[in-house]
C-alpha cells in the first residue's frame, strides 16, 4: 500500500499527533507513507511529496503547528488562474489531482481538514479517489463529530489568558473584554468563559442586548465588585433593532469599526462609565503545545484513519462518539455547523451561576 | 431550603468549581448553603459549619485543593473509638449524623466524594437522609460516570512531566521510568503515556512480562534510539509465574522493595544494561490549577446537583454521559471500578503505533 | 512601631510577595502593619486601612494582582477637585496626607510604586513623612535599580505567546507582528524577542527604517523561510523623514490609526506582499502567577524595606545591585529612565545572530 | 576559521540557545561551524562531527535537552581502557584529542560544560589547544560566574511543583517534603523554597537540627496551620552529634536508607506525629522548555564565546557579571564552588519571614 497524507486549512494543535499516528501505524502495516506539502496544491503541478519514515515524525507529538505545510486554500474544482489580461478565472483542475494520484501509484489519500477541505475530499471521492477524512477545526464547529483535536488546547490557552486578565482587571477596577475565535459557534467563548469565571459571555448563537450587559456590570458594581470580565466570540452579534455594531462604534466615540471586542468595550465604557479595555486573543489560540486530550485524540484519529484505509472505507471520515471512534460518511460534514444549542448543559450551567449571556 | 455540602477523600482539581457552582446556583434559588468541613466528621460531635456566601467562593475556580477540609477518612457506620484499655473498637454513629442533620434544620446534603464516600452516602440515604452525590476521583475509576473532574488535570500534569523527562532521557541516553497514580486502573498511565510519546506503558489491567519490555528497549537501541520512556501505573503488576516483584527487586541488586517504578527500573537496568532512572510523580498529580475541562465539568456537576436537590432526586448522583449530565442511582458506584477495557480504543491506538504494553 | 504599606500605579506580578514579606517580617519584629487601600487616595478623607495579620497574606505569593487596591492615579500635591461650575482645579492636599498619617499614629510608610508614585513619596518625605520606597515597574524603566519585580514574568508571558505564534506563522507562511509593553524602553521587546526567536525587533531606543524590515523578510523568503516574527515595543517609532506612522497607515490602505503593531503590519503587507497579522499582548503581560525570580525579588525587596524602616533610612528606596539589595535615595528615580543602551550586550547578541533591529 | 562546539556533562535548559547563537554568529562571520557529538569522546577515535548550518539550529531555542549528545563522562587525560584480563586501567589519550583536532584542521574549540569539563578544557588548552569555555550547571555552583543558564528554569519547575503540592498538603493536612537538586549548594532549594512559600528549607551550607524542624511544624499546628512544606537539597545533612541520617532512618521505622527527603519525612512523621509524604523532583528539573532568562543568557554566552574566539582569547570562559558578560580565565572554575553564603540576602529574607532553615 502507498498512502499519502494531505492537510488543509489552518493548523490546529494535535495535527502532528495525527500525522505521526498515521505514519507509525502505516509503517507497521508495511505500507509506504507520504506527506503532501501545501494541501491540495501539492497534488497539482508541482507536487511536493515527502517520504515519511519514523525519523520524520520523531518527537513531534508535543509540538503545535504541522510538519506539513498547510497554506491550502486552493479548491482544485475552482482553481484560480490568471489570464493574459491579468484577470482571474476559476478552472476545474480536479482531473489533474486524480492524474497526479495515479502517476504516483498511490492507493489511498488521507485528508485532514475542516469542512471546506473535507467537502472537496468528498467530491474527489465521488470522482473515484480512495479517500478517508480526518476532521480538523479548533472551533469545534464541524458537524458529524462531537469533538475535534485543537479545541481543548484553544480553550486552555483562552482560559489561561482570562486568568491573567482577572488579576489586573480587579487591581485596576476595570472591565476587560476578551475576544476569542468562533465565527459561527460559541463553544470556545462559552467554555473558556465558564472556566475563567467570566461575568458576561456573548456568543453567535445568542444575539446580545447591551442593556443586559450594562445591567450585569452595574449589579456587580453595587455589590462592591468593581471589575468585570466579558468574553466574546468573534462572531457574536447584537439583537436586531437594538444596537447595531455601526451605531455602537459611534456611540463609543470611535471613528472606526474595530473587532467585536473593541466595539463592545466602547459601548460598555459609554454605557456604564467604567474604564474598559479590550484584547483579542486571535492567533494565540491556534498555537502552542497541544494538551494531553488533543494529543490523544489526534493519535486515535490517525490510527483509526489507517484502519479505515485498510478496510477500504473510502468516502468516510473518523469521528468521536464518546468514548468511541466511529466512521461517518464524508457528506456528514456538509450538515449544519455544530453550534451551541440554546438548552445546552453548559448554557444552563452559565445561567444558573448568574453569568449574563446577553439575552 | 437549607443545603449543606460535604467533601470526602483526597482533593481533586475542579473541586472548588463544584463548590462554587453549588453555592452560586443555590443562592440564586434563594437557598441557604453551608459547607461542612472535614467530611463526615464535620457532622459528628464537633460539627463545623460555614455559611457560604458569594464572597466565600470568589475566584476559587482556578485554584486546586478545596476550600473545605477533606481529611475525611471516617465512616460514621464504623467510627473508631478508643476504649479505656487503649484498644480501638468501631461504633455505628450514623444516627448522630442524622440527628446533627436534623438539629441544623437541613433540607438536603450534597456529598462530593469517591466510591467510598458515595457508598456511605448511599447508606445514609437509605436511613432517610435526603442526599445527592457528586462523583470525584482523579483516577477515573468511579463507575457510573464516564469521567470525573480532576482526571484531565492529572493527565496534563503527568504529560508535562514526561515531556520534561524526554529531553534529559535523550541527552543522557537513559531509560526513564515514570510512575503515575492508578491503583486499579491505568487510564492516567495510558493517556499520559500516549500523549508523552512513551515507548512502554504498563497498567494494572494488562499484567506485564519484563521480557517484552527488554525487547522493546533493545529494538530501539538497534534503531539508534538510545533512550526510552516507560510509564507505569502504581498498580501495575507482572504476569504470574514470570517475574515477581520481590524477585525483581533482588535481581536488580536492591535490598529493598520500592515502588513499582523503582523495581521496574532496577529490572530494566539489569535486563538491558541501560542506565535507568525512576521517578514517581505521586502527589503532584492532585495539585495545580485545574484545566479548562475540569473547571467546566466541575461547574456542570455542581449546577446539576443543585437541580437534583430542587427536584428531590435523593439517592442519585450526577454523572457525565457525553455530552449530557445525567442522574444515576448512588448504588451505581458500587459496581466494578471503571477499568481500561482490553479492547479500548486507546489501547488499540497504543498498539498500532508500536507502543509496548508489556504483553 | 506602626507601619503602613501603600501601593501605587499598575499592578505587577510579585507585588503580593512584597506585601507579604513586609507583613511577615514586620510582625516578627513586633510591629503593627497596616495596608492602605487605593494608593494615596487611601490617605485622604476616606482613609481605608486594613490591619494586616498573618492570615491576610496567607498563600498570596503565587498570585498576580495585589491584595491592596491599586487604582492610585491621584497625586496629593495636585488633587483634582470639581468646582461649583463643574470645572476641575488641582489642589494641594499633601497636608491632609500628613495629618491623616499623624492621626493614625503611624511611625512609617512604605510606598511601593513606579517613578510617579516614588516621586510623590520623595516630596512627602521632604515635608517630614518617614517614608521608605520600593520600586515597581514591569517595563524595567525605573532608574536607580537594575531590575524590578514583574519584568521577568512579563517577558516570560510574552515569550510564551511568541512561541505559540511561531507554529502558526510557519504553518500559514505569514508574518506575525507582536506588540508588547514598553513606552520608553525596549527591554521587554528585546528580551522576549531574543527568547522567542524573533527575526525583527523594534524598540523605542532604535528608530526603525521599514526598508530594513522589508529587506530582512525578503532575505528570509529567499532562503525558503516563508514566515517571520516581528516583535515591537508599543513605543517604537520610525526614523524621522523616512516613513511616518500616519503615512504608514495610509500606505497600508487602512483608514485608521491603530497601535504600532497594526501600522507596522499594514506596512509589511504593503512592502513585501506577505500575508501579515498583528497581535497586541497588552494587559496579558501584567497578569499571571509571578515567576520564581519575581517572587524571590519581591520578598527580598519587602524584607529590605522593613529593615530600612527599622534603621530609619527615610527617603530611601530598596534597589537591586546584583547580587545585593542596596538602599538608594528616592531622588534617584527622577533620573533618566532605564533605557536599552545602544551597545547593550543584548543588542550585540541580537545583531550577531542576524536579528534586524530596524536600523 | 573552522570552529567546533563540544558539550559535556548533563544537559541544562538553555544549551540549545548557546549552540544556536554560536552557529548563527559564527556563520555570519563566514566561519565553518561544527558540532562534536558525545563530548570529548567525539574527539577520540570515532570522531563524530556534524556540519552546523542555519537549518540545523532552526527553532531549537525553545527546546530543552541538546541537539548534540552529552553523554560525556570521559576525561581524555584519564580514559578507561579494558585490559586483556578484563580489568580496566586509565590511559592519557589527550594527545589523540589534539591530533584529531589538527587533522580536522580546526582553528578553535568551544567547550560548553560544568566544572569537570571546563577543568579538562583548561588542561587541553595548556597543551596548546585554542579553547574558549562556556560554563554550564543548573545548580548554579560553578565559580567564576554569578549565574549560568538552566538554573532559572530549574527553580521555575521546582516552584511550579511546590505550588501544586501546596494545595494537596493543605487539603490533607500533611507535611510534604520535596527534594530538589543541589549536592554542594542550596541555591535551588533556597530560591524555589522562598518562591513556593516553604515553611522549612534545608540546604547543604546550613547543617540542620531536626528539633528545630519539629518545633516549626508544631508552631504552625498551634496556629491552626495543619500542613507544612519542607524543601530539601539533595546534599542537605544533619548537624554532627545531633541526629545522623542512619539513625533517622531507624527512628522512622524504615529498614532502608532512602534519599534525604525520605529520611527527613520519616523523622518528621516520628517527631511530630504528622502524616508526612516525600517527593524527589530529581530529573524533572533538567528538562522542559527554557525560561526566557535562560534562553537570553544562553544566547549572550554563545555570542560572547564567538567573539572571544575571534579575539583569540584562548583559555578563557564567558561569565555573567551583571549586567555584563565578561571573560575570566578557565582556571577560575577550579575555585571553591559557588555556595550560598551564610549572610546571603536570600538567607536573611528567609529568616526575616520566619522560615526555618534548620539551625
Amino acid at each position: 500500500m502507498r498512502v499519502a497524507i494531505s492537510t488543509g486549512g489552518g493548523d490546529a494543535p494535535g495535527l502532528n499527533a495525527v500525522i505521526r499516528a498515521i505514519v507509525l501505524s502505516g509503517l507497521r502495516r508495511g505500507w509506504d507513507v507520504f506527506g503532501v506539502e501545501r494541501g491540495y496544491a501539492g497534488l497539482l503541478g508541482s507536487a511536493r511529496f515527502i517520504t515519511m519514515d519514523r525519523e520524520s515524525v520523531k518527537g513531534i507529538v508535543r509540538f503545535g503547528g504541522t510538519i506539513l505545510g498547510t497554506t491550502n486554500r486552493g479548491n482544485p474544482f475552482r482553481w484560480p488562474v490568471r489570464q493574459a489580461d491579468d484577470t482571474w478565472i476559476e478552472v476545474d483542475r480536479s482531473d489533474e489531482v486524480i492524474e497526479s494520484f495515479r502517476q504516483l501509484a498511490l492507493d489511498a489519500l488521507i485528508v485532514v481538514g475542516g469542512d471546506g477541505s473535507l467537502h472537496i475530499a468528498h467530491q474527489l471521492c465521488q470522482k473515484g479517489l480512495p479517500i478517508v477524512g480526518v476532521p480538523k477545526t479548533i472551533d469545534r464547529d464541524v458537524s458529524g463529530t462531537v469533538m475535534t483535536f485543537g479545541y481543548d488546547t484553544a480553550i486552555q490557552t483562552a482560559t489561561d489568558a482570562i486568568d491573567k486578565l482577572h488579576a489586573t482587571a480587579e487591581s485596576h477596577q476595570r472591565v476587560m473584554v476578551v475576544e476569542v475565535m468562533g465565527r459561527n459557534c460559541g463553544w470556545i467563548a462559552l467554555h473558556s468563559g465558564l472556566a475563567g469565571g467570566a461575568d458576561v459571555i456573548l456568543i453567535p448563537e445568542i444575539p446580545y442586548d447591551m442593556e443586559r450587559v450594562y445591567r450585569k456590570i452595574r449589579e456587580r458594581e453595587a455589590e462592591g465588585r468593581h471589575f468585570s470580565i466579558v468574553v466574546v466570540s468573534e462572531g457574536a452579534r447584537p439583537k436586531e433593532g437594538k444596537v447595531t455594531v455601526k451605531a455602537a462604534a459611534q456611540v463609543g466615540g470611535a471613528e472606526r469599526l474595530g473587532g467585536v471586542a473593541e466595539v463592545v468595550a466602547a459601548q460598555i465604557a459609554e454605557g456604564t462609565g467604567k474604564e474598559t479595555r479590550s484584547l483579542s486573543l486571535g492567533h494565540l489560540l491556534r498555537g502552542g503545545s497541544p494538551t494531553t486530550f488533543d494529543r490523544v485524540l489526534g493519535q486515535r484519529f490517525g490510527t483509526a484513519a489507517v484502519e479505515a484505509v485498510a478496510d477500504a472505507r473510502w468516502g468516510h471520515m473518523v469521528a468521536l462518539d464518546p468514548p468511541d471512534i466511529v466512521l461517518v460518511p464524508l457528506e456528514a460534514v456538509t450538515g449544519a455547523p455544530n453550534q451551541v444549542p440554546p438548552d445546552a448543559d453548559s448554557v444552563k450551567t452559565a445561567r444558573a451561576q448568574g453569568i449574563c449571556l446577553g439575552d
